[in-house]
Order: structure tokens, then sequence, then C-alpha cells
């Protein structure tokens, strides 16, 4: 682990070394970082461990053409701090494995480093270890980030409740848009040009999506949500995993969805339903989350206190009611399957 | 994590899930384990946790006409369990990602995930959770392992003095022969051909090396060692990171090396040395560790008692001794630079 393999052709191995070392942060709770066969850490006592992964390819997940190394891995980083956010855990600990195509230049693995600790930074996450390879051909990155919360405690998919609201953090949509304007450079011109200003904040929310960590641990320690589940693929099919999970129906009105100025305005030059991208739109990293029907006005109350944007969207159905949709004409519809497309 | 990305065009996705589920076991540690944002587990209070993680690369660091997926999969995560067993913590909780070529058949990930339960089943480890994604070329493991060790108890690499007896687990050479027998066809049958008894013996030490999770324990628990390291890249290449992470040198006995009576007929049928396969082969996954003088009795004795094959092969010296090897003629010369090379 984090040893150099002793006959690998790549140059950036050593690279890697110091690397890793430029970016291991001191803490008392890192007992051996980079350099032995294995990292050590104290977990705070008695506290359960909250572990994910996630497994990144070149041309699947992102693409050297449209994004920086920079920003892949900024938003690696950020969508396992996003699964940890989720289980309304304290992110701490990140292992990164990197197979390096030999098309890679040192100095975008520098990139994307710095892109990795300056997501990590935002938490004081510490960089503990990881491992280096050769590839044939594509970047590929895998992440693994270690959070911890205390005892019982952690937001699990399965708790919705019928008659629970349902809410979200934040606005909804941005990311894709944001993308849309990055890999659709003809269409995005169409009719009058999108104000800067909102370009750049839809291209801003893709590249630097955030990891609603302070929400997470706010909604878990004070008790305020039934169930919880990160929006990576998209509003519609993270609703539909949760859903699943707690064994209910969902009901969603379209008017509601949080769509920010920016996000409205490009919709409007497209001539698109805004509530289209909401639903469709992976990779906003917002939390999804639903809370009994006592405690929604206590949440809200908090929400506006802590200045966290939390919108209701909709409310939790039996699980024969199914999954609908209250669009604008006042006519329920089947929510869609349609769910977030990842760069292929 | 542990989800299907939605437009994945690979087949076996599902499929993952299915094994993923099918080789979740239940244990009261596992508090969530695949399905959510993220995996949740019980830390014993206090205890450290230990945290390793491998890439593992199609053609550098296996090769499926070699090696079957089945044993890929079992050395991936013997690899992981021999990090976890050097720093002489329990092996508890595994993470499995695994990037998919177009070629690679449904059999042939079942065959893996085989390969990787029966090696985690052997120490009660449970995989909780993952990822998978596409490749376009080439079959990429990623694995992380998290184990558990007593407050202030592991055993590190930077703990050997002047004077400490120097140790391995086991023998040694026999993995590298094995590799040798399946790999070099032709020369295996140069000169009498080696008895089969002896060949499967090499072969299976390749496909199924052991961790030696028990005998790590043993180290750790009993404070019998000074500091420990599996060898992986040989004991050449692991005594020297040992030493420069100790700032001290080291002198071996070539003539003391523990040689398995199998990997000595290979070597004579060989007509090569046996201890330069034993200096430089990798992955056998013994301790390589060192003990205190007054502990060396202890040791031994304690070790006759548990069946633990262990042989003291040399002693530390001063930093400025360097690393050095008394051979079989009296001459003592400096320990070649020689260390495992992976399959490339």
């Amino acid at each position: 682990m984090a040893r150099r393999k002793a006959t690998q052709p790549i140059q950036e191995f050593p690279l890697i070394r110091q690397l890793q070392r430029r970016f291991e942060r001191r803490s008392p709770l890192v007992r051996k970082g980079i350099g032995d066969d294995a990292a050590v850490v104290s977990i705070p006592a008695g506290d359960w461990a909250v572990l994910t992964t996630d497994l990144l390819t070149e041309g699947v997940h992102f693409n050297l053409c449209t994004a920086s190394p920079m920003s892949v891995g900024y938003r690696a980083a950020m969508a396992n701090l996003s699964d940890v956010a989720a289980m309304g855990a304290t992110p701490r600990f990140l292992l990164v494995s990197i197979a390096i195509p030999p098309t890679l230049r040192a100095a975008d693995i520098h990139a994307l480093y710095r892109g990795l600790m300056s997501a990590c930074d935002r938490h004081e996450v510490r960089l503990i270890g990881g491992d280096t390879s050769a590839s044939r051909q594509g970047l590929f990155l895998s992440i693994t980030l270690l959070g911890t919360t205390p005892k019982s405690r952690a937001l699990f998919r399965n708790g919705a409740r019928v008659g629970d609201g349902i809410y979200v953090t934040g606005t909804l949509g941005d990311s894709l848009a944001g993308l849309r304007l990055l890999t659709n450079r003809s269409s995005s011109q169409r009719g009058t040009a999108l104000k800067k200003i909102a370009r750049d904040f839809l291209i801003d929310r893709h590249r630097h999506p955030t990891a609603r960590v302070q929400e997470g641990l706010w909604l878990n320690q004070g008790r305020l949500a039934t169930s919880a589940i990160d929006i990576s693929d998209g509003l519609s099919g993270d609703l539909r995993h949760l859903c699943e999970a707690s064994l209910v129906g969902a009901d969603i009105e379209l008017s509601r969805l949080p769509i920010s100025p920016a996000c409205r305005a490009y919709a409007d030059k497209q001539k698109v339903d805004p509530s289209a991208l909401a639903l469709a739109g992976g990779e906003d990293y917002e939390l999804l989350f639903t809370v009994a029907a006592r405690d929604e006005q206590k949440l809200e109350r908090q929400a506006r206190a802590r200045r966290f944007l939390v919108t209701k969207i909709g409310t939790i159905r039996p699980r024969r009611f199914g999954l609908h949709s209250l669009a604008f004409d006042g006519i329920r519809v089947p929510l869609p399957i349609t769910s977030y497309r990842h760069f292929t």
C-alpha cells in the first residue's frame, strides 16, 4: 500500500509518493499515515465507521477533454464526501488509488491531487494512503473515504414513513445545465446568450459541487430526518432508490422544486422545462431526505436559523401509490424513470 | 457506492449486485452493508482502525492467461489480508471495486468473487461494499480492507533496533518458483522433471498464498516483535523498506533462509541458488519481523507451542553497516538490490 512496485515502468510513481507526502496533513487521529503496510487511525471511542468507495473511469465518469484534472480530482473527492454526508457522518480519512495511462503528464497528476485535496481540506479530511499502478489505456481513480458517526446515529435510506415530508437541500439541475454548457457549445449559443454570471454559476456548480456535510450532520444529530440519500443520479432516480429501500411511494410537486435563477434562465433560453433538469440532473450532490410531519416546522425553523436552504418538495405515500409528480397543469403523472446519464 | 450507474452499458452490473448480495455475510459488527450511500460498521470500543488498499491491473499485477479469475481474486484479497497481518491487526471488512472490460465473461466475474470470498471467509472478513465501472481495456481491481487492533498496539516498520534478531515466518521463494513453473514451460522441463508433488506444492503456494494473520496477532498481542513488514516485494526489497523506516542496517545469513524441500528441488533442477529465489521472490506473503535479543528464546518457545514456523535469519546492525548477507563461502557481500518483478 502506497509503496512503489519495484518494476512499474512509469516515472510518475516517485512523484506520487512526493505528492502523497506533500498532501499528508498531520492529525492526532492519524497514528500511521502513508509508508507502512497499512494506515492506522483512531476512531472516536464507541463511534461507528462509515465507509464509501468509488471507482471512476476516464470516458465513463469523466472526460479529460471537457474537465481539467483538477476538476476531476475535486469532483471525485466530493462524490465520496457527499456519500458520507448522506449518512449524517463526519468524513475523516481518504485513500486514493490511481492507474496512470502513458499519455498522462506529471503536471496532470499534480493537478488531480490538488483538486482532491482542495475538496478534502474544506472538510479536514486526511489523505492516509493509496496505491499506484500503470494503465494501458485511460485513467482510473479509486477513492475510499472513511467517516465516523456516534454509535446508533446514522441516516439510512430505509427510514421513510407514509406522511413524512420530502425535502431537498440547495437547488437542483445546476450541475446538468453546467455540463450541457460545457459540452454543447452550439446549442448553448442558440438564441440570446445566457448572461455570463449565470453561465459561470452553472459551470462552477458542475465543476465544484458542494457536499452537504454540515447539513447531514445537523439532520442526523438533531434526529430531524427519518431517511436520507444524496442526489448523485438525479432526483428522479435517487428518490426511487430511497422509496425502494423504505418500501413506500412518493408524491412530488414539480412547482416546489428549488431551481436557481441561473438554471431557470438557462432553461428559458433552451426552451426546456427546468423541472426536467431538476429531475434528471445528477451530480448536484444535494441531500434528499424525509422528515416526520410533526418535525417539519422544527426543521424549517432550525434551517432558517442556520441559513441552510431546504425545500419541501412532496410527501411520502403508501407503496401502492407508486412515485408520482404533480405537474404545473394540476395533472398527476407517474414520475419518469429518467436518471442522470454519466458522460459516455 | 455499490449502486448501479444508470447508463453503464455492461450487462454484468446487475450481476455484480447479485454477487455482492450473495457474498455478503451477516455479522453483528455490520450495521449497514451493501445498498446505502455508505456502509456502516462497529469498531470494537477504543480500537484503532487499520486500512490498506491495492489497485491491481491486468497485464501488470496479473495475467488472465496464466492465472484463473478465481486465483486473481483470491490473491488480491490475500495481499490485503497480509498487509493487515503485518500490522498485527484483525482483518474485518472488505470493499471491492472492479472495472470490467468488454472481453470479460460473467462466469469470470463470478469466479473472481468466489476467489475473493474464499480468502475472506477463512478470516471471517465481511464484504460490505464496492463499486463497478466499465473499462475499455483490461480488468482493474481495487480492494480496500479495514482491520482493527487494540489502541496503541500495532506493529510498525520503524521499530527495529540494533541487536534485534531478524525473523521470517514460513518458507521463502516458493511463490516465485511456482510462477516460473507456470510461465516458463520450456525451462521447467529442462533436465529431469520436478516431481509432481513438489511442482503442485510450488504452484499452489503461488496461487494460494496464506496471509499470516494468526502469526501477526500473536507477535503483536504478545509484544514479541519490535517491527514487522510482509514480504510482498521479496525479502531483499522488504528488508530494505524495514531498515530504511527503522534507520538501521542488517546482516543476513543466507544459510539460514528457510527453503522448502520443493523449492530446493526446483532450484537444483534449474541449477539456480535457492537463496536467490528466497531473496528476490515476492508474493510469499510471509512476515519479516524483528525481535529484541532478550525475547528471542521466549518467541521461539511460544512458536513451537503454537506450531508456527519462524526462523531467525540474521541480526539488525547499525545503519552505517548497511545491508549485507553472509554467503555459504563465508564471505559477506552487500545485499543485492533485487526485488520481485511483477508480471509485465
